[in-house]
Order: structure tokens, then C-alpha cells, then sequence
């Protein structure tokens, strides 16, 4: 079976046809500028096969960039399929799935209208993912389609992990929650590590830290999402790249007031000036606040230290939330790729029998484990994969497995 | 030695008359509606001695409030010292005393002016005690008087867990940064800890549960406060009483725009309509809620559920921050006297050491270790006393130790 991975942006759109059962890519790619102009990228992944860099195509709309992306995988000379026929099912990524979907599920008409309703939830990015899968309907009718959302995976936290200390009306009528986000991600590392460990799902405790320039941590017991840092948006939780992660409300009342600001201007500012971009004046990219800290740029230091340290709480915080954990995992592009600060992070953690291999953790990018073999909880690294993610979930659902 | 310890608000004034060698309390008693009419209130600790319940005292400023302590006091009949030279010092307790003040100091105008320059940080809290402490320059002139600050025993933070993720000119043109407070509440249950386990506070680690209308908690390493849970302003950290604890700043651009509010109006709700009160829609207070969940109420289970949630995660990640605990302690109304609470907080925490003891744990108001013999990390209850601990360092400052 082929799917086609689809997660459409408001002007872009990216792509891979893949088999979900052997792993095997055939081809990805990125149309961008849609509504512009449109250039198209095309990489097939068979041998002999010639990649295509920043092509100009019209793309008026998404329609024309998923035609765009057909005809570059049936092409004579580079395609990787010989027609469309071999394409049996279409996954979607939706960013947001409210308290509608705690699963993935095949499109109908009933899911888009309830894909609509969420979008007061994510006012960017769901109208952008339900122009890509009506853009597909139009050019691949009768393709099955599924719709894989960020937040389902986390749909399954109990009412303690999710529920804010608002007055109750504020979810009841405006349905404001925790619902974390990057779930096709933590639910890919998570049954990854389970294979790793040798264990089933359902036995085990797992913190799973997805690390990049948007960062979450989860909580997994027994394969379920019982806590996770980012919420009600994904400016929560974690300091990040720009962001702020959580905060004390009393600061932006202070600060509005101060500098005059209104409150979309503020949050504008958490959202895009702060997190390590913010403390250190350097860069939002973990790998330029290292090289600037080695230079003795004092404040990348510290922007650095505080996301491990923040990493490093909330660890130890569902470890508690859990009554113990397994196995910690990192993923994403710093925890699959920055060897120091993963070691910043998991090392002092023995009073909860994690101990570090410090050789083990010098490695990048490759499934390892990188705790000592006496730890009593593993730390694991495994690259995520949540295109390969959401074409097993379309595959199940299409095969009705 | 007797200091008079005075915590004076915008229009009340708390006061205690103690001997902080022995701990004995002479007399206390509070001024109300100071600038209104005047209400005092006075009751002697001492055999033999008759209280008053609110008389009507004008009291047009805080110095009549003052005036009025200081003649019950004396009184032939029912005062407890013969004059006042009988009062070594007075002991004043100051919210917030930024990152001018990491320890408590005898008050000089330089002081003061130091502590005015803090009101922007606490403009309620700040001018009141100041009016306070001028009011008792002018009614006992001479009388040497020290600061004690609810900030300073947090300023041993380390940058990476008081600096929060946003521009640094915030922190450095603005100040702002995380300062914490119940200082005198965790530097007293800090140092009975000690003596409880019979050990130097330089070689333990403790978190410190202030757990009342208002929470935090403290992460305690060698005898110094390393980490706390309120931020900026109390309204951070645990959902509280009345307050929200940390957000989201997602949902306040959310919830202003719906409802068309602005800041003051948003942080209002989250100082005076959130918290437990907030979910729950019954009451703030911890025993009420209690009360209504044993009757079926279960969003005031849920709010209590988030509450004690909340506190075991704080536990789990100070420890992480700490790398081990050798202690836990609980303190304040919620911590003093909900048996239940205590042991839904510190169950389930055996990984990490902890194991309670159900039966030593029904106890309130009194020191006592609360955990098995064989736990390994220990849990002490250990009422808080903010006003010896005020007493103790106005004493120890006034006698130059």
C-alpha cells in the first residue's frame, strides 16, 4: 500500500508518498508560494530517479500544487508510480482536533464540518489544512482520505491534566483546555521505544521530550497521553526557540501597562521575540547558542540552560504525575541531535534511577540507547518519523484494521 | 529580648509582641478599617489577662493604630510589659524588596528608600509598609526597627530558574524576573527541618509546601532557596484559593478578544474568580470543597484533584532540580491541617523515595514526621510561624549576631 502524506499550510504545502508497512519513502517534497507564484520541489527517494529544485509552477491554488505533485510521481522519466491508481489512500495532518477526535479518522463530510468547528482553536492552521484535503478531493476523487490531528493522542489526559484553574465557563462554553500538541510525534517515539524496550505499550511509563525549535514534553502511561506541556496553544509549557512557554499573568499586565501595548501585540511578542531567542539576543537555533556560549556569550549560556533545566523539571514532574517512569525519550531536531544538552538534561536524575552513559549518548539522529546498562530507567533516542506516523494510521483505517 | 512585629496593610495592622529566644508570644492581636473608623482587636497570651474583641478606636492613620497597640500593651490591667522600653525592636514585614534586598536589615532611609523604589513590583502591598513603618518612627522614635522581606530568602535563585524566557530588556530595563514569596514561611519551615532531622541545613535538600488560600513551593538546597513556584507576582505557580497559577498567555488573547476585555479586567479574574474557587463554582476554601465533594460535587473533587496534582508535580520536578530530596515539608492552613491532602500529594512518589505513613499522618497543627520509618526521603508537617521567624531575624540584627 502507498500513501500520500499531506499537510498543507495556508501557502504551502508538503508532501511524501510512502509504504507504511516496509517504512520506504518513494518521494517527498515542498510546493510553496501558493496563491503567489509557486515553486515546487520534487526528490524522489528509488534509485536513478532525478530530483526536481525549486520549480516554477503555477499554483493559483492548492488545487493546482497537488496536481502539481501528481504529475511529478507518475512522470515517465522521474515518477516513482506508474499512475494514480497506485495511490491508495491520502493522510492528512490537522493541527487541531478540539475534543472531537481522540483519533485519527477517515474524511466525510461530518468530519470536515466538525474540522470547521475547531477552527476558533487553531484560526491559522486548521482553514489551511482543510484547503489541502478539498484541494485533493477535487483532483483524487474517490481516493480514501484520513485526517491525522496534533491533538488526539492527548485527548486520552484525565480532567486534572487538562482542565485550567479558570472559572468552569471557560471550558464548558469556550472549551478552553490543555490539549498539547505534537501527538502524531510523541505517539511515534512512544510505540518506537516500546519495540526498543521489548515490552508491550500497556506496561509501560514513558516521558517522551520532543525537542526543536517547538518543544513539548509527555507524559505516556501505558500508551496513553496522561499529561503534556504545551496547551491550550502551542505557546505553553516550555521556553522554546521564540517562545515564551508558560508564564505568570501579573507580567503581561505589567508590561501592556507600562509600554502601552494591547494584548495581540504582547502575545505577538511571547510568541515570536522571546523563549532563547529572547534571553540571549543571538538566535532561536540551539546549535548558534552553542557556538555563541563557547565564544563566551554568557546570556546564549544561560538561554540554554534554562530550556534544559525547564526539560529537566518537567521530567521529574511526570515522573511524580506518574508514580515512576521507564523510559525517557528525546526526539525532534534538538533531542536527536544536540549530545550536550541531552546530557545536560538526564544527567543528576540517579535519585530517580536514571544514569546517563555519557559515550552511549554521543550519537546523532539514529534509534539508541544513551543510559548506562545498570540505569534503571532507559533513555532512549529515537529520530520521530510523523509522516511514516500518519501513513500507518492511514493505512489501518483505510484497511479497517 | 521582645520585638513587636508589625504587618501592616492599606488600611489593617497585624501585630504580635514576642520573645524570639523562647518563641513565647505576649500578646497579638489587628487593627481594621484604619482611615475608616477603627476597629482593634487585642489579645495577651499571658495568665490572667483579659482580651479585647473589636473596640471602636478612631483611627485616622496608622499611627493611631500604632498608638493603640502600644497602650494595650503597657495597659496597668491588662498589658503585658510594665512600659514600653520593654520593646527592644520592632520587626516589620515588607512584601517585596526586589532584588535589592536578599536578607532582612535594619531600616535606615536609605532602606526606605530602596523599598520605595520596589512599590512598581507590589504597588498595594509596598506603600502599606512603609505607612507602617513611619507610623511607628514617629510613635516609638529611636526604637530600632528591621525590614524582614518576603522576597529575600529567594534570592539565592539561580539565573536559569529566575529568569524567564522572554527579551532581556525586560529583565534588565524592567525587572522583571521571578522573585517569589512566603520567604519568612519557607526559611522558618526550612530551619525546624533541620532541627527535626537533626542535621545542618547546609547538607539537605528540602521542597517546602506552603499550601493555604495562597501556595507555593520551594526547592531548599544547603539552607537556600533554589527554585519557587510563584513568580513575578503571587499569582503564579499552583492554582490557588482564588488564582489561576500559571497560563497560557494563548488563552488570555483568547478569552480578551471574545469577551472584549482588556488586561486589568482578564487578571482580575485570574487574581479573584479562578482557583479552585473558579472550578469548583463553591468556595475557596479547601474544607468546603472537602465537604461538597463527600456530597457528590464533583467539580469541587476536580478542583481539589488539580490543586494536589499541581503539588505533586512542583515535588517531582524540584527534586529533578535538586537531583534528590532528602526532605518534604508541609506548611500553612491546607498543609497544617488536611490530612487528606498530605497523603493524596506524597502517595505514589516511591520511586523517588517517598513513602508515607497513613497512620503517623492523621495528625494537624503540630511537628511530626508524616512518613514510614523506612522512607527513605522524609515528610515533616511543621507549622508555619512567620512572625517568630520575623522576630528571629529583627532580633538577631538589633543584637548585631
Amino acid at each position: 500500500m502507498n500513501v500520500l502524506v499531506i499537510n498543507a499550510g495556508s501557502s504551502s504545502l508538503k508532501y511524501q508518498l510512502l509504504n507504511p508497512d516496509s517504512g520506504a519513502v518513494l518521494a517527498k517534497g515542498l510546493c510553496e508560494r501558493i496563491g503567489i507564484d509557486g515553486k515546487f520541489t520534487y526528490k524522489p527517494q528509488v534509485e536513478g530517479k532525478e530530483a526536481l529544485k525549486e520549480v516554477d509552477v503555477a499554483m493559483p491554488t492548492h488545487s493546482e500544487a497537488i496536481q502539481a505533485v501528481l504529475y511529478a510521481l507518475v512522470d515517465a522519466k522521474n515518477g516513482v508510480i506508474a499512475s494514480m491508481k497506485e495511490i491508495d489512500a491520502v493522510g492528512h495532518r490537522v493541527v487541531h482536533g478540539g475534543e472531537a477526535f481522540n483519533k485519527s479518522v477517515l474524511i466525510t463530510d461530518e468530519v470536515m464540518k466538525a474540522i470547521e468547528d475547531c477552527i476558533p482553536l487553531a484560526p491559522l492552521h486548521n482553514p489551511a489544512n482543510l484547503t489541502g484535503i478539498r484541494a485533493c478531493e477535487k483532483v483524487m476523487p474517490g481516493v480514501p482520505m484520513v485526517a491525522v490531528f496534533d491533538t488526539a493522542f492527548h485527548q486520552t489526559m484525565p480532567a486534572k491534566a487538562y482542565m485550567y484553574a479558570l472559572p468552569y465557563e471557560y471550558y464548558e462554553t469556550d472549551k478552553v483546555r490543555r490539549y498539547g500538541f505534537h501527538g502524531t510525534s510523541h505517539k511515534y517515539v512512544a510505540g518506537r521505544a516500546a519495540a526498543m524496550l521489548g515490552k508491550k505499550s500497556e506496561e509501560l511509563k514513558l516521558i517522551s521530550c520532543h525537542l526543536g525549535n517547538g518543544s513539548s514534553v509527555t507524559a505516556v502511561d501505558g500508551g496513553k497521553s496522561v499529561d503534556t506541556s504545551m496547551g491550550f496553544t502551542p505557546l505553553a509549557g516550555l521556553p522554546m526557540g521564540t517562545r515564551s512557554g508558560d508564564l505568570d499573568a501579573g507580567i503581561l499586565e505589567y508590561l501592556m501597562a507600562k509600554y502601552n501595548m494591547d494584548i495581540k501585540e504582547m502575545v505577538s511578542i511571547l510568541n515570536k521575540k522571546s523563549g532563547v531567542l529572547g534571553v540571549s539576543g543571538v538566535s532561536s537555533d540551539f546549535r548558534d547558542l552553542e557556538n555563541a556560549g563557547k565564544e563566551g556569550n554568557k546570556r546564549a549560556s544561560l538561554s540554554v540552560e534554562m530550556f534544559n533545566y525547564g526539560v529537566k523539571k518537567l521530567i521529574g514532574s511526570y515522573a511524580a504525575a506518574m508514580g515512576g517512569v521507564d523510559a525517557i525519550i528525546f526526539t525532534a531536531g534538538v533531542g536527536e541531535n544536540s549530545a550536550s544538552q541531552r546530557l545536560a538534561i538526564a544527567s543528576d536524575l540517579e535519585f530517580m534511577g536514571v544514569k546517563m552513559d555519557a559515550e552511549a549518548n554521543k550519537v546523532r539522529g539514529e534509534e539508541a540507547v544513551i543510559s548506562a546498562p545498570d540505569s534503571k530507567v532507559k533513555v532512549l533516542l529515537i529520530p520521530t518519523n510523523e509522516e511514516l506516523m500518519i501513513a500507518m494510521d492511514t493505512a489501518a483505517i483505510v484497511s479497517g484494521k
